[in-house]
């Protein structure tokens, strides 16, 4: 039956030592290491700069106005995951702030993404709680709608599964699917090699034209060269 | 007649023992004390973090792009006001900068509330000066309009009137009314109590769904716990 | 012909000393010295707080979520140029990171001005490297479509042209054409010149009311004082 | 108390001939009769174009994505009425379909008006019956969160109190303080009068800058004529 | 590896029959017979209004400004077949116009679904071709970057798969994942027994209160009755 | 100086039979025509459907709030003219309506095209008179500030000048730089042939595939042709 309300219990992790390799490249280098995917948009913003975590994606799926489903979410997490919620239409209501945070870091819950509002985010800056979300609002909500836990749900356009893996900087937040863990990392450890070799040859005045060999397809794009025609003044 | 444009003066205010308890809350815990009401909602920023203010507020209706009656309402402030200013028609022009906020430190006046845009955000961080805005602008406003000084005005959904008490910080501003300050400093501190106990039990292990009794509301609701499916990979 | 895509070489420069005076004004001055004009609007943000710098333009007209001609743009920088980027419909890509940043770097650039999404924020600031852009994001972006550098373009509602020069604050953006340079230096020294004037007046107490003399116009407008009604409460 | 959810009965209305008088001018005549006051701003669009009504305001207050006490609200309808609903935090889920519809029609409720989405907008379409909205949605709402019928509610910068006239055509909605329906009904009929005036002296060939002399104006502004400079091409 | 470019041939489709059936329904009674699922959102609108179809969807995903994998998806297609369009970023360009509806009606298309730009709307409304999409622009796109066909997508917060039914009416866009098709044919029938019921009692004059049995709900939840204040005027 | 407020009289135009063609093409062919260029953007839409007009452009550039300048514009006018408004910020206001399209209808003026709102939208299309916005708003407006007639404008990312032909229908608005309009109106022709053949083509079972000649391209991109995998259900 469609869109039955459920918690799932006893989800599958991506292995911590995976995760926690993740988190070093960072949301842009997953990114492009997944082919471009997995990048949930440029409405998830850091409520506080500097941030850049890992964690096992566990999923709540809330009402609009609503945070009942993310209290019964809290009971699923363990240490190194990260909450990630979504709510079922658009909502800019405040339905985090310092006091749950208490509970999250109580459990190890290392950040938490939301594609609604955060509020507390002086407070939770101070504690150093890293928070991403599409707004910060000190609406409060209710608790009365049901939901589901662990289910996928989706943010931009990206399908979050429980067990995938969540990771987030101040470029926003990224999603890599648990089994592609590892095959992701080997190819983010061959950009960051490929990086490092480019960012030598620009500092030492290379240009990318160059590098990347694209003189010949300005070129056969008919793109011409010409003298700039002087401008009055 | 309606609309008639008028400066109202003599307007009655909070006193400021009052208005200070409240800045001591901030704005989600007074919104919340007013029954989740009087929030102006996240379209309000701060244009730089860490300030936690209240005042009365002296309240302004511009036209789109001019600033003429601002200059007017500085002569209505006095020390511990927080001017607040709408335009009648959506403007995200730069209306005030670090001249008008010397006019405004001059008087004694707090803060800043517009719901336009506000520009030399460097100079006013630097001198903190607190403002909150729905834009950083340079674009510049005219002065050649009528408006109002000390009528009712509207933010977000919420009716300031002057002599309303005005509390802003990192998450955004809420509006008091003047005949409600005491009731809600008291329902403030009845909220605060219940935090404490509430962070002392979550920072212990407790569980949202037991500390607010969600058990049995979820099972109503007809939410399932199931053991995971497998997901591939 | 409309619309061929060319790259203009040996374009005009305005001379290093106006365009360092100029960035010691900041936006919201060069932009109240123009008239009011030359301001590229709200929606270019900085990626980090506390820049103010000014440069040559050079400009790059990119198809949406390809960087192909900026990095044609590179050979055309020099020591001094701020790097302009305008997408030919609107894309919240982030073209640019801390890679492309470096090349910028080695060749003397100044800054990155983008209405496109922009990537590596925290590197970015750890560099040191200023930028303006409408977005930040993660999202790549391909290499496959021609466009245009040193022709017009246009961001917010501002023609640029290379050889402008670019100021670029907290406030935001503005363009200077270089045949007005030296014009608006002036105007901005005029401007600063009675503002230093208005804040010590203001500073003493003075208020706009008389300094700007709009208590005649206010008066004339119609509008009138007015004993404050009581307000319940 | 803030806050208190209420459902209030017996309110009083506004005169229907003086309704029916109001409606014959529409949105944009009220609002200048009112001294360019009382719009309800352009985010409000009829889901279908033609209409032009004015009925007697009953406010609701909901949560997001419940409709609850839309249903309640209905009992307190009469003929003459239309049904005012603002959402406690901004959303776009669909409220009301034909079925919703089906009710009001049964009561004489002339339209309704929602600062939230509306579904069944080919159904409403088809029955007449007339509704402005914020969005189109089908997303469905559940019932289960108290609010307030017949309290003072806003949508957009407009107060709007249980007996107020609203007045809404394909320029939006507007809404005349029950107070004033008289007064501003003669200020219509003022404006009325002018306009045709106007009208036949523009139909004729005369210019607004002679009718409403403001060429004087024009001048003093520092406006000048000059001959248009030549144009490549 | 991730992302891999590729066009699945041989897809599965959902009975015609059923998807017939599910047109019927429409959008929002489709979307409330999955459990309040299935709705693509409401940025996507009609070209036209007065359009009610179902198709099997062939999906397509599309990089920012190009419309190359849109004519490897027509190669796909088969009557009773709906292409859905989702750009990697957002974009509003306008990638299908009158040409492109002529190869699909060619081919038996029922109608075209995209989270980008459309343009030609005339053309197309005078063709009877029906169209939603998230903008109308008559920005041109090029045809360079690889994409997918007939993998999963996402517009709204939907995943939408090939062979999924897509309903679309003036209320949008739902998606019934093809396993759910003959189920929710038969909540559907349900749902739409129910409302023939409540239509009728409404129209008799029953109340939602009643018929919903909501009374008791607004009582528990505290909401009260109160004679109106009597309000100035 | 910079930002002089000037009126210019005895701009060139852009001659009758050339505008005549234009309009028959339509937006988005003459702005394919202009290698995709010259069109306003999304933003700008039609009050009414089914419009198609082109007319000599005659620019005003008024503040935000205040159509004082458009009265100036009126007096510029000619048959065949379109008027073109663009504010110096973001406006919504309601600048132009009926007794406005009186005075522009009696000197020939075809079509009214402003990034503001209008307002009077039900008796505009009853009187048939065409007009392109950026939105409908019923909110007045002042007569107060300067602005100019028949200097550069720019809407969207284009620049207009006086005498520029406008081309306006249900896809938005494109202007054709005057110099250019015959080349345009070659172009277009050029492309209408192509479009009938390319038609023609694929009403007989063409594919875009094929006619354009991506077979190639698309293998070359590494765009790969594989079975579907089977999908539950």
């Amino acid at each position: 039956m469609p869109s039955r309300n459920v918690i799932f219990v006893g989800t599958a992790r991506t292995p911590m030592d995976l995760v926690d390799r993740l988190a070093s490249f960072g949301t842009a280098t997953v990114h492009e290491a997944m082919g471009r995917s997995g990048y949930l948009g440029p409405r998830l913003r850091p409520i506080w700069a500097g941030a850049r975590v890992a964690g096992n994606a566990v999923t709540v799926s809330v009402a609009p106005g609503d945070n009942l489903m993310a209290h019964a979410a809290v009971e699923q997490t363990t240490a190194g995951d990260i909450l990630v919620v979504s709510p079922t239409s658009p909502c800019t209501d405040g339905y985090f702030g310092d006091v749950f945070a208490t509970s999250l870091t109580q459990r190890g819950v290392r950040a938490l993404v939301t594609d609604t509002g955060i509020r507390d985010v002086a407070e939770l800056k101070e504690l150093g709680f890293p928070a991403w979300s599409s707004a910060v609002s000190a609406q409060g909500t209710v608790k009365a709608t049901p939901g589901s836990v662990n289910t996928p749900i989706v943010i931009g356009s990206v399908m979050i599964r429980p067990g995938d893996v969540i990771v987030a900087d101040d470029d926003g937040v990224a999603c890599v699917p648990r089994a592609q863990a590892q095959h992701v990392i080997d190819q983010c450890e061959i950009r960051l090699r490929k990086e490092v070799d480019i960012k030598r040859a620009f500092a030492s005045g290379a240009l990318g034209l160059d590098l990347y060999g694209l003189r010949e397809l300005i070129d056969e794009l008919g793109v011409e060269y010409s003298q700039a025609p002087p401008i009055p003044g």
